[in-house]
């Protein structure tokens, strides 16, 4: 049963996909294996069905569901699964984001979904959130991690350093 | 056929009946018949399913949904019919009831929901709204709609009168 | 009777004429007919007065209102009549959209708008939901919705499709 | 001429009364005549209507608007005079009062709203700014404006003092 | 001393006189008269205490104030005149423009200020508050303001002429 | 190794602690084992790093934390371990819980936080969402999660059946 | 020179001086010494120009200043002097404290106020911080500091080694 | 001990550096040190305790932290030191900047931080606020800040004088 599929993302909208590929270089790094679907919780809730579904069948440990404007892309999901749910907002032209933030977050008792930053940043934080949740039962991803974890404090180090050495012009001569 | 349902109203939980009730005063106020459900898009998505489509099987020509917080109830009910649905927001404690007005107005294109004000306003003016919907092809509907609506504005006008004549101090000692 | 305006359309400035033209694109799939009017609440209260009754006496059925900032065009119009009053929230460079969306949802009891989202999203809804409310009494239409809603579905399934098969580089590399 | 009315206020409901008499007072004060009426721009735009002619009539100098959630009374009132219109934002139970001051302060240009704070220092500060803008042409009120002004500030000045004399302990001991 | 200057404009800062050129074409078309400093309420209290003495000698009606971000500039001056105050909002780059329309428009009970719309519509308005101010002891430019009244009403009904003759397609073709 | 703890829960201050009460309920319905700490981001740094050492040492999968206002501390929980962390926002008197949505969902890219809805249906659903991702790799778990769900659905329906045997009057006379 | 003042506090009003009297408590524990002012920007300009002169000539080092709605009093201090201003914003019923908290925040580039929380925590910490900017010049005072900060984490410690002893339901009774 | 450095800068990230640069520009006009580093409080929690560390060391006597979204680095330095920590936050396209400002003002009570305005204003307010600071003990410092402050105002006066030969057409133009 090798070829599992890990983590099942769900994007609301074509225009949303930008946003997954963020989520997939991170997923590609810890060698989690992924399905990509769309489906809107408003427009072709059949189809999201199939998809939640289908996902559950194939062994997904996980759902990642992007959605902006009033996201009930995620919160649908949890309602019909009991995996865990990541749901990443979009911001979408208008309010500033906080249509999806609130739609995402402010899940009523029983449902919960695990909700990340808007846009980019939640994204490839949807990813690091759901190889944690995965790691809870795998040393290896685990271990994979961790060295995320260091690298990633290695760059900000690094930049440090360069920024000691360079001084400040460089950085904002650009 | 006159034990047809006009209107099914579906509130996501019991703490959401208080404010049903004031709807259903209007709706009987217009003589419309209606059906009262508790279902919700995230604890019950198959119970909703049934209530929307048993609903729809009894011929109801609007619905009413009444949700906060992450108010998925209204749009999800939209997602399964091409009946009007009136979402009514509800203040849940946190965020002053921008969660429930955003998640309810926000729906992508394709999925309207008919938004109306949060709380208790919003309550009475979903019966209205349900009531010129139907008055839409119903002469008498619309007749007892211009009543009322003469009615609401003489009560004003009364309360106005009454000002003038007793002056402001009877109103603000209370 | 044939030729009698489904829809009036009232744009609260020229500059909200480019929402009204995403409106009028989808009542034209529906064959709704509609008349369209430049009259606001705030400038031409006179003007707006008689587009309200001109569009009543025409035997329209539905309104949709399209306004930004303290957009109280929507709710003058449902002040003065019992039709359903559709308004589409317009976002006008400052406070992020929260004052039409606000000013538009938040109508006291008695004089219900059905606010939809803001913006385009909203522009396009504002047609559906008319279409919806005149479906009411229109078997035919009510099968047009029917069909359209199948339709938007499909589309949202065929990207999905076309993304299982064309993989997601091809839809970020743009 | 004696018994022209200086200052029409209007109210959009009777529970607006209590901050009417906020306003009240301070014109008492100033020795400023006053009509004081109930009339919302959405349930009774007729009597809206006369209100607003019978005070231009009456010879009134400035409107004050009272009014909460989509608080278009003031706008309306300021669609159908060139005198000047204050309107004070109530705050009604949800969204904070962000609703009512919104709807009132983004009035779109041509047609302004003299915006003051939201509730009881709304409520005080119309009284003085209607008193204000008479005074423009009456240099007894001018003299008026100044010793309240001059009176306000050694009204806080003693307050000084006596914290001086009596310590902090006084005031949060209640 | 018919030079006596009607209206005293104090922007914040340089980068507000794009906007107080807005308000300076509309007291152009009414003929007022009107002097333009900057002056910071944070950055020159000294000098902006002279701007409005200044102000206050040579008998200026009412005062406009244009600032952003935490906008004391109207609110100070109407701490140092009994003279009518009209606050314009500045949106800077942040926040949406909330921090500016708050600072503006809470002013505390005892000191009014007029507030205006954020950005350009309330720089217009602005102009047009101050006219209708001014106009209360001044027949004349009642009469203009009622002719500008009508001319905008005009100007909107012939859009909605042209819009009835020329169709929609010209006006969201640009 | 039975007396493992699963879950680490860390509450930023004693006022917190009812909320943690919520969430511990629920994770004795799923017979998960706890630890309890009161540890702040701000005040008790070097404690908290004690608590989360010593949590990890344990063996705890998942992390709750439980903060108001600037509510750093779920972040810096996930900025010392790759174990999930789930926070849950408290509401403090002021900004409507504004502060704590946005500090605990706004994390940079790198180092996710599972955030969930403000207060109460937050604290529930943390736990669920804790016992979510510990079943990932444990079926029983899983079946208990399908019960919960099932339950909790079945509540709502007999809420429903209810509703329709005693009628609306019986919710609402409370 | 002993009795020289350290900080001068300055209230915008009366109804301030309970949060005064927590910002007191905190400077008497470091045995700072303060007058307590109550002087509004708005409505005594020239009384708060006087305490802020007597205040540096009477040798404070810091300024605090604690105002609601439109907080310029922070700002109109900084704008009069070169010592370091901390702005505690009040809550006042309305907005939920955005007023207060963004007109304290946003001040323009040259003029600084350190702002500190909306309410209690904020009084408290303009104390602390207070204490801070003064120690850095006053070792005794810095070890005041280290002492409080240790104090603090102390407590929150014990109550944690008290829950751990006790239990939650202690907590969770009362 | 010349070369101690006075001012410890702290970026979150390399895209805070322009708005560091703003604020180097201002320590530099004082003639007061600092040192520059990257460090995140929520990728390399102990890099920035080393950063904290090194600096308190080298006897710094200000922190300067500038960082966005759920911006924990600034109330992360000052639970790690008694010095005074300035916060300037970070907008980073979504939500407004609203999250960085929440997240570094609401600091609970015991552990305050000096927050600024969002962006280039706080960024240049940073480093008069430390300067004011370290002026508290440093009367060179105090003269200095006294001949900035003369200097700014001199620049607004200039260009008003600037404003008044010209006309305003010359500012408009560009």
């Amino acid at each position: 049963m090798e070829n599992k599929t890990d983590v099942a993302i769900i994007a609301g909208s074509v225009s949303d996909l930008a946003l997954v590929s963020e989520t997939v270089k991170v997923l590609d790094e810890f060698k989690l294996s992924y399905s990509i679907n769309i489906a809107s919780a408003h427009r072709t809730p059949e189809h999201l069905k199939q998809c939640i579904d289908g996902a559950e069948r194939s062994g997904v440990k996980v759902f990642i569901a992007v959605a902006g404007m009033s996201a009930a892309l995620p919160g649908v999901i949890a309602s019909r699964t009991i995996l865990p749910v990541i749901g990443v907002p979009v911001e979408c032209k208008h309010l500033a984001g906080f249509d999806a933030l609130l739609s995402i977050a402010q899940m009523p008792k029983g449902v919960p979904v695990a909700t990340v930053a808007v846009g980019k940043a939640g994204a490839i934080n949807a990813a690091i959130l759901a190889a944690q949740i995965i790691a809870v039962a795998d040393d290896d991803l685990k271990d994979k991690l961790k060295s995320h974890k260091i690298k990633l404090a290695e760059l900000v180090v690094k930049e440090d350093i360069k920024l000691q050495k360079d001084g400040l012009d460089k950085y904002t001569s650009g």
